[in-house]
């Protein structure tokens, strides 16, 4: 069998609390061929509602708590008032977008995370179950592009609060029994660098062999460590690359270009 | 070509500020047979966040203006914070839901209000062309149901605010080409009274004759007036049946017992 190609793309901050970077980026995500799920974050409208209803961001140990103010808050803000611009601007540009959280199709059933010394509050964790790969299939062959924010459910009436990398890389991996999925992350430099302070150095393509050299050599950073150690199991439960690149530069990947640095076995 | 049942179910904010009249509607609503849709109004959280966040609502000759600020709220808490918790519910008992704006799937498309007298703001008014049934009937024959709040889109980027009493009688009248089509509006009474003062004096059955006749004898307050005209509108746009109702006896409809009053031809 022939698998379809499906593009999962997740965007953050960087693009989404920048008006003129998130209509760019949903233009040239329209224009990319195939089946496509496009995973968002937060930015910064969550904190700043927070700040104007007067509520304190709760850290324990330095980790930030979602207590049930703040579940509230990113329900709304999240799931609404960013959640459903971005659909209807995807549809402005011609994409049959559906803006949802987990709990939409229980598309992703997650567990509140066990109290162990901190309680982290409604937070939900993904696990190998979590994905309902079928159904999400149905919506994308009924003609959908489905928007996906960080929030999921439990499946007893709990929405949850999920990070949006970690909602990104569950579904291509679930979705990749399917699809022959690339996972994308958009961040703040045009790829994986071999000198941080060169934007231009970017190291095109990265195979596992090579991850370990560039390890070995410390070129890769500590703080794109976690990253690369995430895509590259990504990539080991079947997911066909994982690339990480520049919202500005998405629009390369339409024209054949080499876009950020490439992931894969 | 037999039509497959289907029912459209309106609830607002007698049901949905009330968290024990909501949890049984979910309840009931999840128990009836065939497709089915939820719309869902505002209720008072919109105008409690409004409140916190000083936010004075704009009035003018007494009509309400949804201006940007406005429309920033009701995208949070109609789109996300209400709208979300439903479908979190509706998973809960086993609905398969999936919460909606009219921008989503680009199912209810419409125009902003013009501006003659008064400028009503970010304002949507629906027309014939507005619901794309074919889209809708896709999701619903996909194994999702609809959950749509009182938003919807121009096609150009801009969410609207939509009277959701006109999004359900839009939809139902839309889809009735494909389906057998009831609609159902829960509001604070049992049905239509013959005697306002008793609760219990439910006319079970009005046809367009009867209508008028009860009219004529001035039993039906001029409150009743503009919602029956709409409903057999409706009947005459080729909706089987308007049911007006409590949202506590929805239970009856699945046991087969008399359920409000119900207009048809």
């Amino acid at each position: 069998m022939e698998s379809k190609a499906l593009h999962i793309i997740k965007i953050g901050g960087n693009v989404i609390d920048n008006s003129e970077n998130l209509y760019h980026f949903l233009k040239d995500f329209t224009a990319l061929d195939g089946y496509k799920i496009l995973v968002h974050g937060g930015g910064k409208v969550a904190t700043q509602l927070s700040e104007t209803l007067g509520i304190e961001p709760k850290l324990v140990d330095g980790r930030r708590i979602t207590d049930v103010e703040t579940l509230r808050i990113v329900t709304m803000v999240y799931g609404g008032l960013i959640n459903k611009n971005i659909v209807a601007q995807l549809q402005r540009f011609g994409t049959n977008a559906i803006g949802l959280t987990g709990a939409d199709g229980n598309f992703i059933r997650t567990k509140k995370r066990p109290v162990k010394t901190i309680d982290y509050g409604f937070v939900g964790d993904i696990d190998k179950s979590s994905v309902d790969s079928q159904a999400i299939a149905r919506l994308l062959e009924a003609g959908f592009t489905p928007a996906f924010c960080a929030l999921t459910h439990d499946g007893d009436g709990q929405l949850l609060n999920t990070n949006a990398d970690t909602i990104a890389s569950a579904l291509a991996v679930s979705l990749s029994t399917l699809f022959e999925t690339t996972l994308i992350y958009c961040f703040e430099k045009k790829g994986v660098l071999m000198d941080v302070d060169d934007e231009d150095s970017i190291i095109r393509d990265i195979d596992p062999a090579g991850y370990e050299e560039l390890k070995e050599k410390q070129i890769i950073h500590s703080g794109m460590l976690p990253k690369l150690e995430n895509a590259f199991a990504a990539i080991a439960s079947g997911v066909k690359a994982v690339v990480i690149g520049k919202s500005d530069d998405l629009g390369e990947l339409k024209n054949g270009r080499p876009f950020g640095t490439r992931l894969s076995k």
